[in-house]
């Protein structure tokens, strides 16, 4: 029986062990840049190869070209207020609304016990050791609101409250998006926006 | 504004121009190879670069390591029987049901004036020339049933009847797949299954 060469079997497989790529899109990718040749995939090892050279800062986490991030040593953002985030994905995210003035923690995760990821896999005690400096005045858990990101900000507050206890601790407003229409919310969101109404 | 070093936001470009991946999708995949650490890069871009050793077959078009393939070189192989594929990945699916003794001829796509696909862009004329050798007694078009599918069987075998008008010209039957619930297929499946009932 006919089988794929060797080397494009390795290549399908080195596919599928990205992240959301099954093995039938890997043989799709693989054959794709297969057609495409050589250049295509030059392009694509040469890419791969520029991630040595990006680093993650030595205070908040973020991807990075230096050892500490645009945002650390940007002397114009507040030191004072740390924006909690789950992934470097947010962090941008957050920059785009241009509505945080203050410097980033990254975690690399929620906590989740069922997939094994404990407070001791997050870079959570480096936040608390962060939150200790006697010019921090807020932590913003800008953490998802999902069963374990809920879990996660419970258990950061308390982290944080035992090393500074009158530290002012936020999360994200929960409620409708900009722009939604009130039938088709969900009922929890919908239900959370009713109790947090606010005054006009 | 904070934004994703240089190095970064290439390599999430080269990701993004692979088929089916979009920008947050590439996003999310550097992130995350940039967090397996350069290794995981390295094994990759290793594996990319075995792709200047496979070649196309000089005769079906097939992905091979040699000029020409395994299947083309099988002495065993009926070269008689031709099957007509759209994609490399069917050749595998169809040698994976070991009901094909013959050998393949691979298209790279088919006809869709829509998207700039035209007969001259696939290996049409390569497969009219096999065709017209002597020892050629059928043509199978395993090409899929879409109505693109069906207009490039037809323009193939009105091609390949120009040079041999008595050649034997099949399509892969239309029905019910196996195991499937009558309740559950669709009407233009089912309808084709009665148009084509078989006496038992």
């Amino acid at each position: 029986m006919y089988t794929y060469p060797f080397k494009l079997e390795k290549l399908i497989n080195e596919i599928s062990k990205l992240p959301g790529i099954g093995p039938k899109m890997a043989e799709r990718t693989a054959i794709y840049l297969l057609k495409k040749g050589q250049p295509a995939a030059d392009a694509l090892s040469e890419a791969l190869d520029g991630i040595k050279d990006i680093k993650f800062c030595n205070i908040c986490g973020n991807i990075s070209t230096l050892d500490t991030c645009a945002v650390c040593t940007d002397e114009k953002r507040d030191k004072g207020v740390i924006c909690v985030v789950e992934s470097p994905e947010d962090v941008i995210t957050i920059e785009h609304t241009g509505k945080h003035a203050g410097v980033y923690h990254v975690l690399y995760g929620v906590i989740n016990p069922l997939n094994n990821i404990l407070p001791e896999n997050l870079k959570i005690s480096s936040l608390v050791n962060r939150a200790g400096a006697p010019d921090v005045r807020e932590i913003i858990l800008a953490i998802n609101h999902t069963v374990e990101g809920d879990a996660t900000s419970l258990y950061i507050a308390d982290a944080v409250k035992t090393v500074k206890p009158d530290l002012k601790i936020t999360r994200l407003a929960k409620g409708l998006p900009t722009g939604s229409d009130i039938k088709y919310a969900d009922e929890i969101t919908l239900g959370q926006a009713i109790l947090e109404r606010k005054e006009v």
